[in-house]
């Protein structure tokens, strides 16, 4: 995974990528997965996890951008009032949300017992795209169960493809799916951050991708639904000293990133960036905290790096999907397999 | 009911309440309760339904207001770009909402059951405060069945007080509530609106209550916990045809309210307003709709009326409230009491 | 100035004012107002300076908030998304804003004239009210002259009433005004801080004033123009270290000071705040800095101060106030005269 | 100009264009340049009547975008408030929006002398893109006379390429400039609209430019500033009945189109777009408007429009660009050149 898949000699990409070439780039982040497939289900959960310690208590400092807000994501109020991110980061289809959310609170409290006591309650942030053409999303087959064991599952390694929450996804009529991919920044002085993104892509009109600027056709069985009814997740992380608002700025670039893969925003599509960094831990009990900040006139090449990251976390994703069979007959190809026939 | 509890020879209201001083005023829209006590919860789920029909096929527009993001209501960034709600409003508490938005979704797939399949997923509209002081919020008591009590009890009549997801609410230290209030505008042509308000009132720091500009103090029993954390959400429903831009101004107002109230909208208070119209349902299969809009120009009133109708639904809750004892002592006084003393 | 005019025994401040009770106790920031008198004219300029050293190179971190965009002010969005503030603020009357940016720009040049050049251009912030109904606001007199005189004339004496950009100014039918005013916070941990507002002060309809909750009645001269159609701009100071985000957040509450103040936010009335902080200047040459910033757990008494700050700002701007005859003959009383009746 | 220069067979764009190809293809919409070459100004003014009547008392819906807001437009705060534009719309260099400002209230006054006097003042639209590194810019060289000849010079042929606020602008490294570009969508009844972009393009890093998906280099010339650090403005004109809100969704697109040729909306971009529709005039002073509104599930093809429209409409400039020798010597070349060696 350390190489590049999809590259040619350096005529798209300007950034390096770092060594594993995702999310788990950024020192601390981890990522788990539950897959379910059942009868009519082909469904799951990605956790993304900041650091593992107490995000309650803890938290990092967060920006969201919402491209285009025709979705259903849990959080993104209080991430975008208070600039934070208090636990971890769920992912799943859009009738998840609610069992998300609740195993969020459950294991909030497990660990801060005073959440909704002493304390406030708790912010859980989950964010959700449509499986329901390949997944019967009706049976609201989420459970409590399988975000816990999605969290359990966290760690430095990030499965790609048709895994987790992107098991049901589709993309440009393909197959999937969570991707992820990181660039490395160097500034100035010398010292070097990474930015990368994790993505769940569920966007684009079947023959629509551009890939490397070259528009790539879906095959016959992925243009059943040919419209862009389907919504995309970027979660960025970065170890740089990045603060909320410069977050935003950050999460906002994810939109340049699906125009160049060929979308435009589709009216039905939630389209959804958030953005973190694990530079300041924040601590929830000081009075004032001594911090880093980056200078906003640094901020470019992260930008660049955040249109690179989502980008190719985009085609990483679909690379390592596998062809999917929906419940009531779809089938999803591959683009693997399109662009190694 | 059509008295005002809360006048002094017109000095302080400026504008007239219709007959029930309610959100029933409004043509059309009705409100239910679910009332949940049981020894560790106060707690409840409170139904806006803004017309009778299917509001996933027939939407109203709408828009929405966060004066103060810390808060967990679902649903609020789909309304953002659509304009529209598209499900009964539903209230209850922070922890109540997954409960809340999996019946919605329950619901409007019984009602359409091509949701998720051939139509888009539905967005459910959930908005919350923590009743945590009173309530054992953690025993997550707000199941699916309360939701589909509160929408099936809802009707004309709208109780207010200690009730619904009022039940465990505390304002400026004193007990409750849910609360509404209306008011009249007469355009110059000589036509007639109303715009009211139904607010969930959970806000203000004991002590700072101002009843029509006089400060009032809050019995010993209502000072335990001197800080403003509680949330307040305000819906706001006329039958003039204002689109959804508009309704986002009127929804902006209830600041002021809050303000004239003496809340400075505090750090851990979700302050969320939002507003419908009912004078144009949209069709979801329609190409294009003829649609009547009130000129800008004659907005003026409509805001006056949505800072007086919010201001005085506070008070008539807190009017209507019941004492409360909470699961774990704290007993909360009510507004009538310290007033009639 | 040290004493407060409106106070009854400490029933409706719950804050200490500083020593000035103005804008001045903030630790460097100075003002200066040019006043405007002609046949025709009754305006100014105001200038609020956060630091006497060069803002283009060493901005304050800002945060911005459009209670009601009826209004013109320029600066904002860049402000907004850099959340830094790196020219004087000047204040002046809608037509004037140009004038005012051009100043501006060319005192910022001459600071430093690698603007443009090898330097971004720079953003020059004004911000407006109407003065049109005392004076010709279509003979546009104000002029670049003008605003460097404001500028020049900085200090830290903060004259207020019908004086600098609130000469033309009408507050509820009433002259005036510029006012100011400030408020202690003290942390857990013993240090404070102070947050102050001045006001440019040009809104609500004529009657609707409420003087620590009590509705004061406009004389009948004050009532020719009976709507809201002004404007009010609310522009905070604070040495505590906030940023951006945490400025936008005090922003906002300036919101409710217009509710106290008998307020709804009028349809026409351009409503908008700004907020700084000189507790960490930027640096536009460096890579990355230390600061420090208050923990979001601690900004609440801030909050109160905002609120209780643009309060007092306009009542102090109103008690200042001097009669103003307008050039078509209006006449605006004065709210002393009203008071003192 | 009926023919599309950048196409290939169909390969890359999905939609048809207009017969115009340009803004103008939206009925009614007039276009007008100044161009101003001194010896040390290489700059202008371009001006965009939505329709040939007196705007101020017939407003058009209208939507903003802000993608980055390090720029300083005049007259978006109001835009996005009121939904609408009152005024022409005039595009210039950053240090000429105050000249442009004034020349737009003193038409709007002449045209209306009750502005500012019984009636609210005007909102001035001018939005800008920073000319400075071939034109200089601190010699603030547009004037009021410039913006009104522009103004004057409006008519249904639209020149582009480096003409009016073109003159001075780099893309990519390139010369220029203005360019338009239209798209016809078909509904399902058979009627059909237009969609149209106008950009004042100055963005993109030299090397970055994606020219329907290839990555062009620049030559040697155009790499002399090797960063993004211009803006582009993107102005949307259409016939079909979209509101403020609808019309904001669609300005929003803009940030995919940039993303398809190469920008990654670089940190010291102001890109920022608007759109407006034509379909149905506001009336001042009216009560109550019956227009008809486009449903949201027919929005989809209007949001690919635009995504097309801006893109090709920044090719389109570069196209017509002559080479730019700059006040001090840098000379930018054009794309054409870049093409056709």
């Amino acid at each position: 995974m350390t190489e590049r898949l999809f590259d040619s000699a350096g005529a798209w990409w300007d950034l390096p990528a770092g060594p594993a070439n995702s999310i788990a780039d950024v020192p601390g982040v981890t990522v788990g997965h539950l897959t379910h497939r059942s009868q009519t289900a082909r469904t799951g959960v990605t956790a993304i996890l900041p650091h593992d310690g107490d995000l309650f208590r803890n938290p990092v400092p967060a920006g969201v951008a919402v491209l285009n807000g025709f979705g259903k994501s849990a959080g993104l109020m209080q991430l975008a009032e208070l600039g934070r991110i208090e636990t971890p980061i769920l992912l799943t289809n859009t009738f998840g949300v609610a069992a998300c959310t609740t195993a969020l609170i459950r294991r909030a409290i497990a660990q801060n017992p005073e959440i909704g006591r002493g304390r406030p309650t708790v912010n859980p942030l989950v964010l959700e795209c449509n499986d329901g053409r390949v997944s019967d999303i009706q049976a609201l087959a989420v459970t409590e169960a399988m975000a816990e064991e999605a969290i359990s599952a966290a760690g430095a390694e990030v499965a790609q493809g048709t895994v987790g929450a992107g098991t049901g996804m589709r993309t440009f009529g393909f197959a999937g799916a969570i991707g992820s991919a990181s660039r490395r920044v160097a500034l100035p002085s010398g010292r070097t951050h990474t930015l990368a993104a994790l993505v769940l892509s569920n966007f684009g009109r079947p023959g629509d991708l551009r890939l490397l600027g070259e528009r790539i056709e879906t095959p016959e069985a992925g243009r059943a639904d040919p419209q862009d009814k389907g919504s995309v997740i970027i979660v960025y992380a970065t170890d740089a000293p990045l603060d909320s608002r410069q977050l935003t700025r950050v999460a906002r670039r994810a939109g340049a990133a699906l125009g160049r893969l060929g979308s435009y925003w589709g009216d039905q599509s939630g389209d959804v960036a958030i953005a973190f960094s694990t530079a300041n831990r924040l601590d929830i009990d000081s009075e004032a905290d001594a911090i880093e900040r980056l200078a906003e006139a640094r901020i470019d090449p992260f930008l660049h790096a955040a249109v690179e990251a989502a980008e190719e976390a985009v085609l990483n994703g679909l690379w390592h999907a596998s062809p999917v069979s929906g419940y009531d007959g779809l089938r999803l190809p591959v683009l693997r397999d399109q662009l190694l026939s």
